[in-house]
């Protein structure tokens, strides 16, 4: 593991000598992590251009980071981000980019203040373009995280039954996940169910279960840190009318969105591979949320995959594709898998069009009726 | 509920008007949550200093702030903080109080670059300030999570046995939290065995607990929002002579951090309380990290307990007290309660000393030996 991190620093020293900084000051702890493989809630990273990096963390870290980051300078210090600076400026690292997108506008006042101190310049988000496309092992433990949540979510199935309330069949479903071998969860469970469908977001509380409800459930493992993100809808009873319309419309978008995800296409076209369809139905103004994100260290990152968003698949980003419908007061629907966009963005033929993605969740999509 | 957050957010009304400030732009989630009820990945608030608030989310979270922020108004945008700085603009707020301390480089510059949007000023940590002292309805919460902490840490203890690794025991405890009720865990546990105890935040892994181990868990349910936090070290077998002496000075230390915390004592003189104790033991170097921190809507939050941060203790102000000893390389002890300091800072007679604060986190200090 340390040679990953090695590897993936000397190609964030690319991307800082290419700026023209002489370092970069890494305080979004995902990207801490990515770079050094230190797991903290406390640490930062001074990457130079050019030789080796150090690693600040508190007293509470200090052994492990020792341990786990052998070939990084380390220093242990209570605030970490205005040493690594002051280290800086006595290196004579005379500008470091830091990441202003994390942040915060009182530590840079700090930052910049300090007497002698680097001249500070925005980064960008360098380190986050380079946790977009994942490497062999962070494929597997995605993976991983994804198996244990579909597993995890068919294991529990048959509790969902009349009278059971969504915080109970959230807690069932998150202590299979744990059972399952995840190391936490990669985000609270939501579990919406009847006229709470209409939430996407919605914090499962004390309504129980209800013949005819819909019930969207969205639930992921973290596994090795990477995060599954996976949501289902099922029904309560024979669904009426109305539910299986609605549902046969995400499903039909959902499928379009996955088709769309492959390498080389913006990430406009994909969302409007699921939207368009969505607003023909006539419920485009139902469906107010992006239709994916990618996924790895946090359970959102890069790439934003909406409607106002910029940018281009590429092989191996692991996104999700999530549409929905949402009727206020009634209910609602929302499929979504975790896949992995894989191939070339110069891909021609239809095999290789075949092969442009890797579902990692793989529960069925079809509307089950418990 | 929604009278105690109007009532929140008159006090805060005050704060903002103190300052000179026409309005607050409230972007730090848990001061969104304690100001207006509403729990969300995504909320802003804009708190005029007089008139009612304008509560900003996304379409994923617009019902269920329709529903549970019924006299707030409501705006659903993507970007929320633009949004609501356009808004207050618009509506001749010419200045807005900002929170430095949370909103990112990157987003004040967004912020600040609208074409005629407000001027941009530091709030300080008004909201936070506010949030340090609870109310019956938070300590209620507070002591519910706690004793779910508590009575689930005494359920597993006997799973403290020789070959349980330590990622086995920590998912048997976080499972045990959350059958008692917990609604989350309140952050990942922290099991720490043998040698790894010298790591304070170390990450439960696959070491199997020995005879002779001293073993530290650092472990917190969430319920309803609120954070409990609770550190016992046990021994496995008969402990041996230094491991007993360290445990006594960290327990001794303990209890003087918690008999110095009462209210109107500054938190340097409860800091020095547990840590000369220490250093008079010779073990100074061996506790690098502060002595507390206050909890609530989030897990550390102000104020904090340390050596070198000002400030003074008040009723009602929920905080832990957790010394520690770290020997790397052999192991070490953390005893960690979470207790609300009761009380005016005025209190002269023995009987009101006494009742100076009340424990939350009640499971016995004493080393057990499993």
């Amino acid at each position: 593991m340390p040679q990953r991190h090695a590897a993936r620093r000397e190609r964030a020293q690319q991307k800082i000598a290419d700026l023209g900084a002489d370092a970069a000051l890494i305080t979004s702890l995902p990207n801490v992590r990515y770079l050094t493989g230190m797991v903290s809630s406390n640490a930062a990273l001074l990457l130079p251009a050019a030789g080796p990096g150090v690693l600040a963390t508190d007293s509470r870290y200090a052994e492990a980071a020792a341990r786990d980051c052998p070939d990084l300078e380390l220093i242990v210090e209570r605030v970490i981000d205005t040493a690594l600076a002051s280290l800086a400026a006595a290196r004579g690292l005379g500008t470091v980019a830091f990441e202003a997108q994390v942040m915060t506008v009182e530590r840079h006042a700090e930052v910049a203040a300090l007497d002698g101190g680097p001249v500070l310049v925005p980064s960008g988000r360098m380190i986050e373009e380079l946790r977009m496309v994942k490497d062999s092992g962070e494929i597997a433990l995605l993976a991983r995280a994804c198996a244990i949540t579909g597993e995890a979510f068919e294991a529990v199935l048959p509790q969902v039954t009349a009278g059971r309330t969504e915080r109970e069949f959230a807690v069932l479903l998150e202590r299979a996940m744990i059972d399952l071998g995840a190391e936490a969860l990669a985000f609270d469970t939501i579990v919406a169910s009847g006229p709470n469908g209409a939430i996407p977001h919605h914090v499962p509380g004390d309504r129980a279960f209800t013949a005819g409800d819909l019930i969207t459930v969205d639930c992921g493992a973290r596994y090795g840190g990477y995060h599954a993100d996976m949501t289902r809808t099922v029904a309560l009873g024979e669904p009426a009318a109305w539910q299986r319309e609605i549902y046969e419309i995400v499903a039909t978008a959902q499928r379009a969105g996955v088709a769309a995800a492959t390498a080389g296409t913006d990430v406009r076209t994909v969302d409007a591979a699921a939207r368009d369809l969505i607003a023909d139905a006539g419920y485009g103004g139902d469906f107010g949320h992006g239709l994916g994100h990618g996924v790895g260290l946090e359970v959102h990152e890069a790439p934003t995959i909406g409607y106002g968003r910029t940018g281009t698949l590429g092989d191996r980003v692991p996104v999700t594709v999530e549409p929905g419908i949402y009727l206020p007061g009634r209910g609602g629907v929302r499929i979504e898998d975790t896949l992995v966009v894989r191939g070339s963005a110069r891909a021609g033929t239809d095999a290789e069009a075949a092969g442009s993605h890797q579902m990692l969740t793989t529960t069925t999509r079809d509307l089950l009726v418990l």
